[in-house]
């Protein structure tokens, strides 16, 4: 078999065969297939696609790369949602106490962020003494007592993907649809979770751009899921703009627990009730979705939700009282107000600039190596079809440094557009593909 | 300016700039653009293509890489010949001496050959003490006093070129029309004729399988010649059988001296003629290429190519009395008889397999390193649409071990097919394009 004539077959949109495609995943994880050829391959990938079948082989070839994390210590049906990123998507801390709160057990592996998007792991290091990293014994006996654990990834999932993602970040092969699925999912398979909720992000925020090409990318990753033997669903949601009030580290977390005591951003949590209804009714403990999402709506209203945010974040080493106690969050030195111009309605947002403000701030990384300020941040106090009235501040930007602040709220301002003519809000979900 | 935007560019088929291809070309010969982004580039111009304006500037930021030959000291209007490589081709051999009978400058750099195409220069080097090497002022003064001078290359013309075709050679983007064009024509602007004739092969042998995809090609390169300003055309030509009755070194030059002395293969003469009387025109000595055809009957008929030719080996250092005894040139120690097994019409040919056969006999080269068997090679008797029969030899093998003697015909057989029925021969000479 030679890699040359594989490349010759997709660039004549011919279907390779499960055989083709591992030694292709293979032979460039070992390092026998050159980069270049691999970037020709990615390439024509690109240009001529992949069957379902094919992306479903790639896919599993990229899962079988490296580690695959045996969960079968844990009780229950394990469920895991997989976001594909946006800015302010604080859904996971929210979601995660809900659906322990039912039982469920969460036991979720997640990431740091980078460019414009957080990372639940950084998000969660902003509560003093939490501790991201735990033994699989301590992780698996959390999840067992606790009914909730979250950790970075320690595990070398998919090694595969890394090494392909890393050559098509900088070959122009990013935007192909199978090549997008495959990578997520092989994690996801790697993973090891029974039934799997994918939220997929459309809008200036996302990587999708369209309801349509969200839902299309969203088929994509439920046939693979499908044909790999899981239960899994996609949720198409808007990226329009931020997700929630808040975009930052500390901030986000003190949106959480406001969340969790039912006083949550009404977008925030409609995604977010959407969601954790799918993933109970996953995990065969409601009836159907909308059963989920009035048994998520419930264990907010009860307490049993925000209970149990705390007992996981003590097992995890944080101080549960901050819950009651939003000083004991790290805080910016300055929080300054943003004003508009002139009043009009907010009509849209380059919500990727949003999240580069709080980049500037220190609240992000442009590379995987930047150290973060955890106290940073955006505070919105509006939404997109809102009224804004030059008077009153439009948004706060928390920060610590009199120059990050003034280019942060510059660049806020700039990422708006206000319309005289009043505007429409936008569904923030869209569809759901099963 | 950045490689990933470019790659990005074509990537979405929009027109690159002149310094976006300055950028590429220099930046990969010079290293600073790694395989893997050239590779992803040449896969995304291999679906995008190219618009005219960016194969021109291609070709010429790649002829602009290294040397340009300065044919300044040469006398006369320097008309050059390039051949797209096919079996049996040696009709330079036969044109220069016709063009230099009539004064016209034959100034030529050629190449060797390559798996199952010959070399013009490893044919010369079949006369015994031919020098296919001379100072560039022996090289100017033999063009300048006997009007002939044919040596390999030695300047370094168009590096740029060679770096990217090793790269297309690996990663499956040889295929491309605006490549082939620009990769070609590179070479002949950085080789400083003012006039170039090119013979575009098409059918087995070829790179080009049709006569459509050849003149498409023709048209290419004929358009970047214009677009460099000089005098340019594209002569479309058969290669679904050898040209001639020869394939190997010594053999050819037999056909060679043969043909120059009027017993010439009909195929291998129109060819021959057609593409002379282009460059007698295009030399400013023919009226039309109508009147440069006839004027190169007529230096075969009168004897004065014939007598050039001797001059020319003579000044190289080669024996010119090869033109009266052909047992001064490399013989092989078999000569073997090829039958078929029952009568028929010649009807088609892997003309690509008889180059393999005449290779397998030590006639060519696998890897560039290989050494040649100046003696061996294959006699063809018949050509498509001739009746054979079986107890006629069809052809013969000039071999020197019988066991590659006896791989070479069995080659040489599964190359043709018979048709019980008759059949038409083809035109040799399909299109001329200017």
């Amino acid at each position: 078999m030679r890699m040359y004539d594989i490349i010759e077959k997709k660039k004549h949109k011919e279907i390779l065969t499960r055989e083709e495609i591992v030694f292709v995943v293979d032979g460039f994880t070992k390092g026998e297939i050159p980069d270049y050829q691999m970037s020709a391959f990615l390439m024509a990938v690109y240009f001529n696609g992949m069957s379902r079948e094919e992306t479903v082989m790639l896919t599993e070839a990229m899962a079988d790369s490296g580690d695959k994390l045996d969960l079968s210590a844990i009780n229950g049906v394990k469920v895991d949602k997989h976001s594909t990123g946006g800015v302010g998507d604080k859904t996971s801390l929210i979601i995660g106490p809900i659906l322990a709160s039912y039982g469920v057990p969460v036991a979720k592996m997640s990431g740091r962020g980078l460019g414009h998007t957080g990372g639940t792991i950084d998000k969660l290091e902003s509560i003093p003494g939490f501790k991201t990293t735990l033994t699989t014994e301590q992780f698996i006996e959390n999840v067992n007592t606790i009914g909730m654990a979250l950790v970075g990834q320690t595990a070398n999932l998919a090694p595969a993907d890394k090494k392909i993602y890393a050559l098509r970040d900088v070959t122009a092969t990013v935007d192909s649809e199978p090549l997008i699925a495959s990578s997520i999912m092989s994690k996801k398979l790697a993973a090891g979770a029974d039934c799997i909720v994918l939220d997929v992000k459309c809008g200036s925020g996302a990587f999708m751009k369209t309801p349509g090409d969200a839902a299309s990318l969203g088929r994509a990753m439920v046939s693979i899921g499908k044909g790999a033997g899981k239960k899994i669903c996609a949720v198409i949601t808007d990226m329009n703009e931020p997700l929630g009030r808040f975009v930052g580290n500390a901030l986000e977390v003190r949106e959480v627990i406001d969340a969790l005591k039912g006083g949550g951003e009404e977008r925030l949590m409609e995604v977010t009730y959407t969601l954790a209804g799918l993933m109970l009714f996953g995990a065969g403990k409601a009836e159907d979705a909308t059963a989920g999402k009035k048994m998520a709506e419930e264990a907010v209203i009860n307490g049993n939700a925000l209970k149990k945010f705390r007992e996981f974040v003590k097992a995890q080493g944080g101080d549960p009282d901050i819950t009651e106690d939003e000083k004991i969050l790290p805080k910016a030195r300055f929080i300054e107000p943003v004003y508009f111009e002139k009043d009009g309605f907010l009509a849209s947002c380059k919500t990727t600039e949003v999240g580069m403000a709080s980049l500037i701030l220190g609240g992000g990384r442009e590379k995987k190596t930047d150290e973060i300020d955890m106290s940073v941040g955006i505070e919105l106090q509006y939404a997109i079809g809102d009224r804004i009235e030059k008077e009153i501040p439009f948004a706060f930007v928390h920060g610590n440094d009199k120059e990050k602040i003034a280019e942060a709220k510059k660049r806020l301002l700039e990422a708006y557009t206000l319309s005289d003519e009043p505007v429409e809000k936008r569904p923030c979900v869209y569809e759901i593909i099963r």
